[in-house]
């Protein structure tokens, strides 16, 4: 947890950043101008675009430079809704592309000060750098639980994932002053504290984690009937802490589950309803609601049930699966065009 | 379906683009050379930001002009992954923010042409248009066994929403040339076609709907262990056509079913892991390999189970859910801060 993830997923250890905040107040400070002013991307070539989104506005660019590799990360920004006099003032041209009835639509051109572009350049970069921010394949697995006990339960415990970190908050001896509340029983009981993500502030982006007590809980298939009070505890303290503290009911709150979890130490997510997260996909988020009520329906619904999640082409559960012969049953078929010609009626 | 949605959820009839795209074309073949140059939002005064997403990059803005309301919609652009060369040539320029070894932040000024920004211009705007721009709260809605007799049914039962387009694509009068396959049967038969979301060219955004040919299915509320031979069918052949048909494998999609779905006749989607798509939430895309096992597992659970979903405050099942008096369950707390000084402990 002393990572913190920044936009690309990155994550700056905490030291790095208070550094780079050093380094950027001396700068500023001592009047280095030279630093502040205009230069350009000249001696970049691009290779290869390994990454982009037209949703997000992204683009990821591998590039050499003086026969250095670089990885180039270019982000548009959100717009600033303090500025909206500035947005539309005489500042920013508006050029028409189409108009029918009452609908017009144009192109923009804001003015500079409003139209700045994040860039970060890593230079030189190796390859594992190259690697981070290049797009990674995705596979859907379903996992039986024939395969959780073939596959992913020995992967777990050979690797035995340190989680001593976890141990360490639990015990206080981290991030004690982040607790917002605790049940302490060791069984039964919890810690609340705000996720990494989150800035502490914006209501709309909350984001708090519950992390139990109880050690040994890998993941939601380790759960039966047993461990009821535990969730029940986690769904009903948890919501009403949310509540008391930041003024947030219920009817905004998700609160969920990830199978794969990020780490093997069971804990539950709190995330207001507006905060837009790909952690919530169906492929990965289990509502607490759901978990609950399947175990009371079925003791062993958790170690039956086949869980379908995603998996990306660097992860080792992906490779164990590869060799497993897992992906043989789907291979992907180039040998027929793309094009809908094909009209098959049973 | 004779509307298609563009990226504010905005429906555009068909007649409506095609009105437009002469427009435009009849403008720059008359050469009105007046419309294609610079003007400015001179006259608009911003009322208030009712929309704006960090992540999507886009405002919406309520002006008023000469007396009449407006909407401006605000989206940055994408980035053109073919212009990469120009993105990184020396008409753009760039100043550094901060520097920690290897890393560089810039703030990037493209080239004007590179850096338009979307506009879309609704004057005079009814309060209608301003209400459908404006983000909408949303609400969790658990809604129990009970609760789904009480409340949602009597809803669709009164409302009897018209699937008369649907029996039309069931039927082949409409919309027969995009059937990418069909099994006939009646009672296990369905139809795969491609969604109006897709373009049916770029295979990472592959969207196909299949729609089953039995009545009186309205979702999952509906389903039992007579309808597994039809969710079998759907699952199997339509992966089985969407490998052969666009050489997307099964480890590369994702099949879910709505709750709640935006039709009331039984259909279930196919998209490409890579699209992304809020449809796909946890709160309302249910796995068809999870429906498929679940009623295996129990005949009723469909019907048993509490479901969970988002409402928006214009929906009237939020309304009817106010109605009935649940949200009073959860009143928003205002009278304690959001600053974390609380921390009870049990």
């Amino acid at each position: 947890m002393n990572t913190r993830t920044n936009v690309y997923g990155q994550n700056m250890e905490k030291e790095t950043i208070e550094k780079a905040k050093k380094r950027k107040i001396d700068e500023d400070g001592n009047g280095d101008k030279a630093r502040e002013e205009s230069v350009t991307f000249a001696g970049f070539k691009v290779k290869a675009v390994i990454n982009e989104n037209a949703r997000q506005k992204y683009l990821f660019l591998h590039c050499r430079k003086n026969d250095e590799d670089a990885v180039v990360l270019l982000e548009k920004t959100p717009f600033d809704s303090s500025m909206t006099d500035q947005i539309l003032s005489d500042n920013t041209k508006i050029r028409e592309t189409l108009q029918n009835d009452i609908y017009h639509t144009y192109t923009a051109f804001l003015p500079e000060n409003l139209n700045g572009v994040k860039a970060t350049v890593i230079c030189p970069a190796s390859e594992k750098h190259i690697k981070k921010y290049t797009e990674q394949e995705s596979f859907v697995i379903q996992e039986t639980a024939e395969l959780y006990t073939k596959v992913t339960l020995p992967y777990l415990e050979k690797h035995s994932f340190s989680t001593q970190w976890v141990y360490n908050i639990l015990e206080k001896k981290k991030e004690a002053d982040r607790i917002v509340f605790e049940n302490s029983d060791p069984d039964t009981g919890f810690i609340l504290l705000p996720d990494m993500k989150w800035d502490g502030k914006d209501l709309n982006s909350l984001y708090l984690q519950a992390i139990v007590h109880k050690h040994g809980l890998k993941s939601v298939r380790d759960l039966n009937k047993s461990h009821l009070p535990l969730l029940n505890n986690i769904l009903e303290e948890g919501a009403d802490v949310i509540d008391q503290e930041y003024g947030i009911p219920k009817s905004k709150l998700r609160i969920y589950i990830h199978y794969q979890p990020s780490y093997y130490h069971l804990h539950v997510h709190f995330n207001h309803i507006n905060l837009e997260s790909p952690g919530f996909d169906a492929d990965r988020a289990h509502l607490l609601v759901d978990v609950i009520e399947n175990i009371e329906m079925n003791d062993s619904y958790y170690q039956d049930k086949t869980l379908v999640y995603r998996v990306r082409e660097q992860d080792e559960l992906y490779k164990l699966y590869q060799d497993e012969g897992y992906f043989v049953d789907f291979p992907i078929n180039t040998s027929l065009s793309s094009n809908s010609s094909f009209t098959a009626a049973s």
